[in-house]
């Protein structure tokens, strides 16, 4: 690429080596064709600007690119696109102890801004399995959910402050770390979840919580999901629940298989449950043992168990957090769709119709968020079936898992985004009068379309 | 105005009379001529698709009208248009007890959402002085905040989910209820707090809290204003703290003036703080009285009660939500401005410095949610100032208060909004860039520029 010449960076911060074209030009997903033209390595806002210049200058489209953990292939280069990589732009710049915020630079990963504010005796609250590749920055572009999202919110909810770089090389500063801010649209707002499509995140300002007492981790089994979504409202209603993750005996087996760990529990059932809950005190302990054997009297658990330690409640994150790993060997096609809380029971019954129907011999392995209403579909490739057949056929009932979406006004992407590949099924959650309207607020902050073009919208 | 004729509403939905056109085409503020053409009175969304098309057909401007207690001017009809009042449109119209989230008409105000909520032995958690008058559709384009942001935050968090009308009459439902929902830009944000620029909120999906315990209110009197900074510390981290609420000695003297209410502590001071806490058991009223104590102790206290009952509790209230009423009389005029909790005290340096100089002889009231890091300032009308004068007087004040915030990164509106009184100021928190951006925006959902014109940018 011959423009590279006249983009303003050191020559350490340009790459176009096949490895790193590869390497960097890619998120998670696995059934792109990457087509990078170079990777940049911007270490301060103002290179930020001067690429986004460059490239409106030379009609060069950018992909902003994160820990390129996402699921969405929003990260990824397949046109010749220059990837801007943040990984340079990875300092926390600031502590403010009686605001509880911290400014940051994009490339800070979740795992470090974690250990962070625990350092500082507070607590950064979006967690998921992901945590020690993903950036800030594509937590922000994504709105980033998890586990602790029954609890704490999204990534929305921490973002008090954002610098951003529009696709028209402005610099702007949103909302500054207010708590009251009622000075006119909240462009903040716009930027979180927007996939690299109207700019780049440079800075954030992030609050953080306190930090939580002693957490409780536990493990049911249940027979129907209809108990799940039950234990779920008892601990809900009646403890400080933290986290309520859903999986399948499926997806156990697939951890057990690829770890080794020894099953959680004795009694082999078709769902389990991982549940975190807060336990300040003596009597907060009393109160959980109570609710947990008030659902088992009830028959809506088969069995369960309570940590007794730390490393015990790690090892039973365990049996959730390492089921897309255990996974990825399959290569799985994955859906990540949510409805209301009320409209799981329903959904979930109409769901399993059509994948049914539709993939009769494959095996299609179930995980989620069940406390927010959002459901991971993993479906396996069968042996020997290529990749290009697999997703083809896979897209073909995406369809029909969508119509059972929309039935419910559900989202077809609850926290994974768009990217390109729910891109052709966006009006099964937005209408096309939303989807004409998002795409002249893009025009607004970038004229050019350079900015990640062909995602999302 | 003759193409009043063509509009497909009944007789009763539209009025004309000149005292319909005085009520009905402004909101708190006292300050402008009101030019009101017509108040019409939808009953449905049909009937709001309606109003916008035949107003973009004979190019009438149109001003959204909640419950008028607006402090921006943002609902006043200055320049001949036809106000849109959602006085009719008011009922709840659904409850999931599942998802605790009601769904309701824009024209719900804002107590009896309230008091709905503690029907279903659950919580609204936005209040504020207004309560009995304001409506939620106001409420969600100012984005209110109140007294419990300390806990609750702001009108935005509990939207789950927005119908609108757009200024080009097209009807989109935002995020239906959702929790989890990454399909692209979230469109629902813009709404909020958006003062009637972009469209019409026509329906909304609030979530509501659990009930939170017993409350206990507290009034204190301090004599400075880095003890008001040091009591609110020690509550927020050491107690469940729902709202901590100052004001100065010449506010309460207007209470106590205009209520009759006796001094709530025999102690004079020139700062008091109303200041709320949960109150689950023995063990946290314990823990409040020892963090009180140890407040008095450091000598960060001067004197302080605590209520032993909720008439009691209402009554401690009232010596800080009756001081707008209480000011009326005097119209001040108001400012309300923020900055981030820990530049606070520098912020005061500086604005009292800038108010003695500028108004030496004139009456300072000054009140505000100082957890939240914002402060209502209000100058009284000296006797035998016209207002004309006075407020020339004022704006001219407001160029220095608002670079003391400037230079604080502040918000020269935290919670009133921008309308018309704080229009020709926003560049002292948004920069040139954010503003062309915003009307850009604007003109992708209302293209003719029917929408509240003249406020806001
Ligand atoms: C094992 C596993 C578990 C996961 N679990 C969850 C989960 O529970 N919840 C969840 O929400 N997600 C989950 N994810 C998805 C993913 O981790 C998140 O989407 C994450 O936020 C992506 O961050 P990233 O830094 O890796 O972004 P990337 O993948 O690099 O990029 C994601 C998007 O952000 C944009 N972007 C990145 N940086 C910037 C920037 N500075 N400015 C502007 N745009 C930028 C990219 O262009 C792209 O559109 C999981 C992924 C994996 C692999
Ligand atoms: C005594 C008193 C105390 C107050 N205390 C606080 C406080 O603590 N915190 C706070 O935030 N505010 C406070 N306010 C300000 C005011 O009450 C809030 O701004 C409130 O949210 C306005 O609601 P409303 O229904 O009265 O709106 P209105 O004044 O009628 O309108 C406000 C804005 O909303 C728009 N609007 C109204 N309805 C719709 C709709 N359906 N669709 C689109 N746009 C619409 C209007 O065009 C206007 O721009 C106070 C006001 C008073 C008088």
């Amino acid at each position: 690429m011959q423009e590279l010449s006249s983009l303003p960076l050191k020559a350490e911060q340009i790459k176009t080596d096949t490895d790193s074209l590869k390497y960097y030009g890619k998120d998670w997903t696995t059934y792109f064709d990457i087509k990078a033209s170079a990777i940049v390595f911007p270490e301060s806002t103002e290179d930020v600007v001067n690429i986004v210049k460059w490239a409106r200058a030379n009609k060069i489209a950018l992909v902003p690119s994160g820990g390129r953990t996402g699921l969405s292939g929003a990260a990824c280069a397949l046109n010749g696109e220059v990837v801007v990589s943040f990984e340079k732009m990875h300092r926390i710049l600031s502590f403010n102890e009686t605001d509880s915020t911290v400014q940051i630079e994009p490339g800070v990963i979740t795992e470090s801004l974690q250990e962070f504010a625990r350092s500082k005796n507070l607590y950064y609250p979006v967690d998921f399995a992901a945590r020690g590749s993903s950036q800030l920055g594509g937590n922000i572009a994504t709105n980033a959910g998890g586990i602790k999202v029954v609890r704490y919110g999204l990534t929305r909810d921490w973002v008090v402050g954002l610098e951003v770089v529009t696709g028209s090389g402005e610099v702007l500063n949103l909302n500054n770390g207010l708590i009251k801010n009622a000075t006119g649209l909240d462009l903040r707002h716009l930027f979180v979840g927007s996939e690299g499509i109207l700019g780049f995140i440079t800075q954030a300002t992030i609050k953080l919580a306190p930090k939580p007492p002693e957490l409780k981790v536990l493990v049911f089994a249940l027979d129907q999901l209809s108990s799940v979504m039950k234990v779920y409202s008892e601990f809900k209603n009646r403890c400080a629940l933290q986290a309520y993750e859903m999986f399948s005996e499926k997806a156990l087996k697939h951890v057990l298989h690829s770890t080794g760990l020894p099953r959680p529990l004795e009694t082999v059932a078709d769902f389990y449950v991982v549940c975190e809950v807060e336990c300040a005190s003596e009597k907060a302990e009393e109160n959980i043992m109570s609710v947990f054997e008030g659902c088992l009297e009830n028959g809506w658990l088969l069995d369960g168990v309570i940590s007794q330690s730390e490393v015990q409640a790690k090892t039973f994150w365990r049996y959730r957090e390492d089921i897309s790993e255990a996974l990825s060997v399959h290569s799985p096609y994955k859906n990540d769709v949510a409805v209301a809380i009320s409209k799981v029971p329903d959904f979930i019954v109409d769901l399993d119709l059509v994948l049914s129907q539709a993939y009769p011999n494959w095996e299609v392995v179930w995980f989620g968020h069940i406390g927010d209403g959002n459901l991971h579909i993993n479906i396996l490739r069968p042996e020997g079936m290529t990749k290009e057949q697999f997703v083809a056929e896979c897209r073909k009932v995406d369809e029909m898992v969508f119509k059972a979406v929309q039935k419910q006004a559900g989202s077809i992407s609850a926290e994974h985004g768009v990217g390109v590949t729910k891109r052709s099924f966006l009006t099964y959650t937005r209408s096309p009068e939303e989807i004409e309207i998002m795409k002249g607020i893009k025009k607004v902050f970038d004229p050019d379309n350079i900015m990640n073009p062909g995602k999302v919208i």
